[in-house]
């Protein structure tokens, strides 16, 4: 199919991936960390595809049998490209999952989904037994909200209803993720629309006083969850 | 179009509304509080439906300017056969709302859901200035979750992970809402499935503890909401 091709030409031979080289012994290590029969959960970011390609390659040279569950339609294809084995949240749950993050501060909380994954995301590492998040260390950050707003993914019939309860949560700026050019506002692979905000003070209750609004489905705050933070050099 | 007479046919000539007599007096007064201008929210259920005749035969004999806001596709198709105008929450906010309820409890607490529209009902019922449940005494319940099941709307991918995500906050009975015949599950108009559930004892903190899930869009429990019971004699 033509998808495929189109995906490893932007990811393989782009120059496109910030510190590749350090990236690839990360994604070599957690790649090595794979047993036979694991199923192994996988995110989204330049790192993730770097570690599936390490995986792969093992896969293929020690024949092991081992299952991946995409955090993302693209993700999902790729593994399709490499041959790697996949299977679904709806029978298994992941021995452990690897993904990457926008932001990650001193008590290991993140912000994710400039990919606008972040639900796929948060559903797979609150299912999984161990979770690794791999960065560089341009993600490390004092107090989240730094450089990246948080993602917040919205029912598109509660759009207004979402931003003025945002609003009142202290939401200094509220914007809808829209496509390059004449595509109109970014859809999620759920058909959802995407509010990025920033708050000039992020509590730690704030990701449950946003997943309480009637609308949202998901934020990309993930505050206080049990993930070790691998960070490339 | 076909739509039209299915759904008029359905309701209008049907004898499949139960105490029509009460319910039709109710609708007529809830219809008679509508002012000139006014945005109405619209939820479901039969009540509803009789009500949207008597805001319609209004609107026709007193040229009123009135806009309705629906819950459903189906109430907004309803809507256009009745020739009442329509608007959306992107741009307005109900002055006030009408809608059913499947059980109300003394506290005036509800489960809504049965019809599968309790996403956007309850959106609705956070954006109205004020609310009218319309029922017939034989929803009246001394405790939440005596007859009905509560229903809850779940993003398809993390159906596995609610599930047992439920069954950590008590739920006894799980059962995922089929189509009749060879549909399949039910999809709601967010293309979501629906879990009806049951719990031996509901808690006040049961809806709050339910949407925190990842990957539950809303419940159909209402617990505490500024509404006023009407009951059709």
């Amino acid at each position: 199919m033509k998808w495929d091709n189109q995906l490893i030409n932007h990811l393989q031979w782009s120059n496109a991936i910030i510190n590749r080289e350090g990236k690839e012994i990360v994604a070599r290590e957690i790649a090595a960390m794979a047993e036979e029969g694991d199923v192994i959960g996988a995110g989204s970011g330049s790192t993730v595809y770097l570690t599936l390609f390490a995986l792969a390659e093992r896969i293929r040279k020690e024949s092991l049998h081992i299952e991946v569950i995409p955090a993302s339609a693209e993700i999902s294809m790729t593994c399709i490209q490499l041959g790697i084995p996949q299977t679904t949240l709806w029978n298994k749950r992941p021995d452990w999952a690897f993904d990457g993050a926008d932001e990650v501060d001193p008590e290991r909380s993140l912000i994710k989904g400039r990919g606008g994954a972040m639900f796929k995301e948060k559903l797979l590492i609150k299912s999984s037994g161990k979770n690794f998040i791999i960065i560089d260390d341009t993600k490390l950050v004092d107090h989240l909200g730094s450089r990246f707003p948080i993602p917040v993914e919205v029912f598109p019939s509660a759009l207004t209803f979402v931003e003025s309860e945002m609003r009142r949560l202290g939401a200094s700026e509220i914007t809808l993720r829209l496509a390059d050019g004449k595509d109109g506002p970014v859809l999620t692979e759920n058909g959802n629309f995407i509010l990025d905000t920033r708050f000039s003070y992020i509590d730690p209750s704030l990701e449950e006083n946003l997943k309480m609004i009637t609308g949202v489905i998901e934020s990309g705050l993930f505050i206080g969850y049990d993930v070790e933070i691998v960070v490339a050099k």
